[in-house]
């Protein structure tokens, strides 16, 4: 059988989140079935819609999945990335990275699947000095293990080296992607991260508010750019190896990105003012001033990112209009 | 009830481990009753004796204990800390600091426990730069989730951030105690770590074999001290916080450990030599060039070291002829 995609069965968690969404998709146009992996089944099918070679397994990735079809490919990308939940919910928060990390290598390990997947994130690197950036995969980075973020950011860690230790020891041909800032439709408008919270301004007529000083910059990737990336790591990363998936041609300044939102909707939004940054743990604002990756590995597996800031940015705030 | 240990009922894992032999004896001799886990109740009994306020319990701490006793106290100190088994078990090696951890913060909810006590390591630490040395527990480090040595150094840090979880949103009244290098009688002789390898040489007569260049520093805690600092952490350290627990008054480099050992045993062994370090992944060297801890955090709380370098040692090794 060969390796590609097309005509294999890829279980998929996380399907019917912002970032799962578009993987299905797009495996789906590239000939895949998939299996669906999410709690509630009907918010699957309401979200994904019926298409042909998909399927919707209810479960929780938190425990061992009653699912006994195939998984030719397995893609781990059920996570819980809103900062708004570190504070009041960090062990449901870190529970996908650790214990469903473990039950999905667990499955793969049984129906020797051909590719694991990790969706994993930047936020592995902690902060890194400027004098480091770009960021290399081999960045050791540094993350607090007791702080309030680290239910996420230890979390994926950890998960990472799940998938190194099963892939050591039981040959699980693990890969993993590391996200840096992505966006694009179907982000929860509400999960407290800067675009979402823009975007939500911009939906509602409203001035952009940038809280605190503005100055920290992100590499923002659409979700097609960062979905292409993760197909290219699931036919071609090499096991037991990081990449990161990223824009790093579309850097930019968190109120410069306010500004460009602005300009692309004058008629909607009136302006751009500044507030302080809330304190306390419901916020949990990132230390992270800078995060700029490389992503030569990925690129030197054929891969490319294709969608500039001004064209995301249009794409995504008039999805939601 | 009061606080203090005298009267009440610890239940510690790894109990007749190196560390956890220290541990218990000195429990009972503070007045405590100690169920002992272990997976070999015979091999506990065996190793720790049997004492007035001991029982032993057997049982993985990878899976929920069949334990319905009293837990007024918990110490987790089972680990798998040898580096030999690094490069060939990776998933037994970091499945006691998460999924025994879990199971133990689990059991500590449930019963009230009154201080929960997770066994760590400086590993959590990583390579730390000359200028932020003596390290400082608010030094988030740098480890590579991928390396060999993660399945340790990754797994060690997602413990501690499971201790804040659970702290966090259940509770939970977890301390953390990051263990530098410790030393002393009851250690694997065969366990790959600098003190043991030297230690066996002792004992067999044969010149000292120092493997590199011997430049590697590291600061050498005697185990009482180091229990000591842990029963310390389990009376007065304050839940969610780690605390450096080593004799930073004992810090050595490893030809000066070496050739300390010669002097103190000069009829025993010969000589002290130099070999290549090797390479692969059997050996999984640590990258870390200096490890000096600072002890302020833990010397608030009122304790401190007392045994020094040539002290120890003598003490170590005399334990072994």
């Amino acid at each position: 059988m060969k390796p590609g995609l097309s005509g294999s069965t890829v279980l998929v968690t996380g399907a019917y989140g912002f970032l799962g969404q578009g993987l299905v998709a797009a495996l789906l146009d590239a000939g895949a079935s998939v299996a669906a992996v999410g709690r509630d089944a009907g918010k699957a099918r309401e979200r994904l819609g019926e298409r042909r070679g998909l399927r919707f397994i209810a479960g929780d990735v938190n425990e061992p999945l009653a699912y006994d079809g195939p998984a030719d490919f397995v893609v781990h990308a059920a996570s819980a990335a809103a900062p708004k939940r570190f504070g009041v919910d960090p062990v449901g928060v870190l529970s996908p990275n650790v214990f469903g990390t473990r039950n999905l290598l667990e499955l793969a390990r049984a129906r020797k699947t051909r590719k694991f997947l990790f969706v994993s994130s930047a936020e592995v690197y902690g902060v890194v000095p400027e004098s480091r950036q770009p960021i290399l995969e081999s960045e050791p980075g540094g993350v607090d293990p007791t702080a309030l973020r680290s239910c996420y950011a230890e979390s994926k860690r950890m998960g990472e080296a799940l998938c190194a230790a099963w892939h050591r020891q039981h040959g699980v041909p693990a890969v993993i992607g590391r996200l840096f800032h992505t966006y694009g439709p179907g982000m929860d408008p509400d999960d407290g991260r800067v675009f979402a919270d823009f975007t939500a301004d911009a939906v509602a007529g409203r001035a952009i508010t940038v809280k605190g000083d503005g100055l920290d910059r992100r590499a923002f990737c659409h979700r097609d750019d960062a979905v292409a990336g993760l197909l290219t790591l699931l036919e071609r990363g090499v096991p037991g190896e990081a990449y990161n998936v990223a824009n790093d041609e579309a850097e930019c300044g968190v109120l410069e990105l306010a500004e460009r939102i602005q300009r692309l909707f004058p008629k909607r939004v009136p302006g751009v003012i500044k507030a302080p940054r809330p304190a306390g743990p419901a916020f949990a604002a990132s230390p992270v001033r800078r995060s700029l990756p490389s992503t030569a590995k990925l690129r030197a597996l054929g891969w490319a990112p294709r969608i500039g800031l001004d064209e995301g940015f249009r794409r995504t705030v008039e999805s939601y209009l």
